[in-house]
């Protein structure tokens, strides 16, 4: 199978209706918010456009949904997680807030690590929950965020916007703590099918832990069949998480969307060989930008990310007064998006799910805007 | 162009994921959730078609949907709503919650007229107000319950499940009484473009008073041409509640779907041909179910909907106790929404938009429900 980040010119990507094309005029290389630049996987357009011809556009029910991702995480994971406790809910962010609200009451803190996912900080004080922000790895500063009484802890595994995958040693440890303090542990698996090869991603559910039991775990297609648009993702128990899991209402179940839950199942049974084939290009980008980085912009810190085509660069070397993003997409055209907003200035996310030559231009345009300073 | 209610048969029906569908087995012929038996109007498919081409499937933006929706409305409805005041919301029910969230405070009372659309009883209590039951169009009632202290009104026009069109009339007094006790309108208008030759949709925004100013209007492409699995609507405000709509949240536009996106904005530029055709199969249907019911169960109550494809039911003279949705289901093989979910025993919801052929088989069964007793 061809590289799919190379299938579509800027021609292409520039009629797209989605924010992150959609957001910036033509003058502007987009490297920001987490979509990719691939065509659908073939079995997921299939799908699609099969559901066109039946006119299919109604209420979501999930079908072989719940199956299907079973399926694939024992393949892929070795997890055997029951389709019969997971539920179908819209996104990974309203599954997130479903799962804190069945296990946690208004008021309790919720540990979250930073840099993070920045809906999470918005959510979470939207629905009344205190957030503690706790540098992510660190586990004697988890330990005393959970000692101080956090009800909870919001893990995203593997990390964004980090790229960090998690080890199942790491994993044991925080699970330690939490059984020790009896914290919740709601954790975000969406950017797990994008873990690269040689690396393991490893379930925190599948710790051998009371915590990892009574864990609530949310998964999707859309980040790693690039499906955001199209609204599904699954709520998985532990086995003694199953009655919060099934509390969660059918009317936000039917906040899902009908295609995304056909686009998913198509993309977790028959979209192995295209995921596989994303990787290898994927992989070939995170060497890639490390080798552009190092030429052109060598002042910026970049870990080579373990998962995920998200690099967290830190840009606190660069001397730049304010949002290194603002500067990159002001004097140099290019989008990434910004630090602050994950919790953490003086960084900047860069996505590298395009092609090659895309990636070497945003680089030069980074380049660019801090020689024209 | 040909009845869109007649192009699948039930072969390609049973095909369907979605949850008419889904939900029960091949025995069952369902004329219960709002959703239709048509296929999609030609520039619809055509533009998510496109999208799928596109590998467009990211995180959506509203793009050209809100000029399309004013424009829909100003040549539909004479109804000038500018769009720059218009916010992106994922669905009607999610636009409902943000806009009373602006409206109202924890602990309000919220008026809401019953029989009334099953999720709002779920969602005004899980945000903490208190639901007034209000019979429809009673508006001594409406008098006193905005008089005992409510503080917003949920309106559904047109309404469902009665199918019921409001007068400007009725609009004005309702919109009187609300400026008399000083009541915020919510107003869910998704049944609009479903309003019946020689009848006429009043937008409640058009009515010259305070609270139509300040009123907050949700709408949707989702009902007319069948697209509630993609996940769009809208949240127009009055001109005085520009500020309330423009404090929704991004993270809550974000959970929209980009296939709702371009589906409705196909649907609202290009999709009256279509939308007319549609109301003449229905028109047709609406005077079947009639003769249909006069003929075969005479005791069932129905006044012939206004707008909508939904017929709701008096069954009280059937002499049924319990559920009639329920008799149907076991003993007729075809599936009705339960009033008791509207609010309202003793009634059952028949949704119409289906092939004349089975409509008929539908109210046959019925009978057959009732004979077999």
């Amino acid at each position: 199978m061809s590289n799919p980040l190379s299938a579509f010119d800027l021609v292409q990507l520039r009629q797209r209706r989605s924010v992150k094309w959609a957001e910036y005029g033509p003058e502007v290389l987009p490297v920001w918010v987490a979509e990719m630049d691939t065509p659908l996987a073939e079995p997921v357009a299939a799908a699609l456009t099969a559901a066109i011809g039946r006119g299919d556009t109604g209420y979501a029910k999930p079908g072989g949904l719940l199956e299907a991702f079973a399926g694939f995480a024992e393949r892929r994971y070795g997890w055997r997680a029951d389709p019969a406790g997971m539920r179908l809910v819209p996104d990974v962010m309203t599954g997130i807030v479903e799962a804190l609200g069945q296990v946690t009451a208004q008021g309790d803190a919720v540990v979250v690590n930073s840099p993070g996912y920045p809906p999470f900080f918005y959510w979470l004080e939207r629905i009344g929950r205190e957030v503690v922000r706790s540098p992510g790895l660190d586990l004697d500063r988890l330990e005393r965020d959970f000692a101080a009484g956090a009800k909870a802890y919001l893990l995203c595994n593997p990390h964004n916007p980090t790229g960090r995958v998690y080890t199942a040693e790491q994993l044991r440890a925080v699970a330690g703590l939490a059984d020790r303090y009896g914290v919740r542990v709601v954790v975000d698996e969406i950017h797990a099918p994008l873990t690269y090869p040689g690396e393991r991603h490893v379930p925190f559910a599948t710790i051998d832990a009371e915590s990892a039991a009574r864990s609530i775990t949310l998964v999707s297609a859309s980040k790693a069949w690039n499906l955001a648009g199209l609204k599904a993702a699954l709520a998985v128990p532990g086995p003694q998480a199953r009655a919060e899991v099934a509390a969660i209402h059918e009317e936000v179940s039917e906040g899902a969307g009908l295609f995304g839950v056909i686009a998913s199942e198509a993309a977790f049974t028959q979209g192995e060989p295209w995921l596989d084939a994303l990787l290898t290009g994927l992989d070939e980008n995170r060497r890639l930008l490390a080798r552009l980085l190092a030429e052109h912009v060598p002042a910026v810190g970049y870990e080579v990310p373990q998962a995920t085509y998200l690099a967290w660069l830190d840009c606190r070397g660069l001397g730049i007064e304010g949002d290194p993003a603002e500067l990159f997409l002001e004097r140099g055209e290019v989008a990434l998006s910004p630090g602050p907003r994950y919790g953490v200035p003086g960084f900047a996310r860069f996505n590298f799910a395009t092609a090659p030559e895309r990636v070497t231009e945003a680089v030069l345009r980074m380049a660019k805007a801090l020689t024209d300073r």
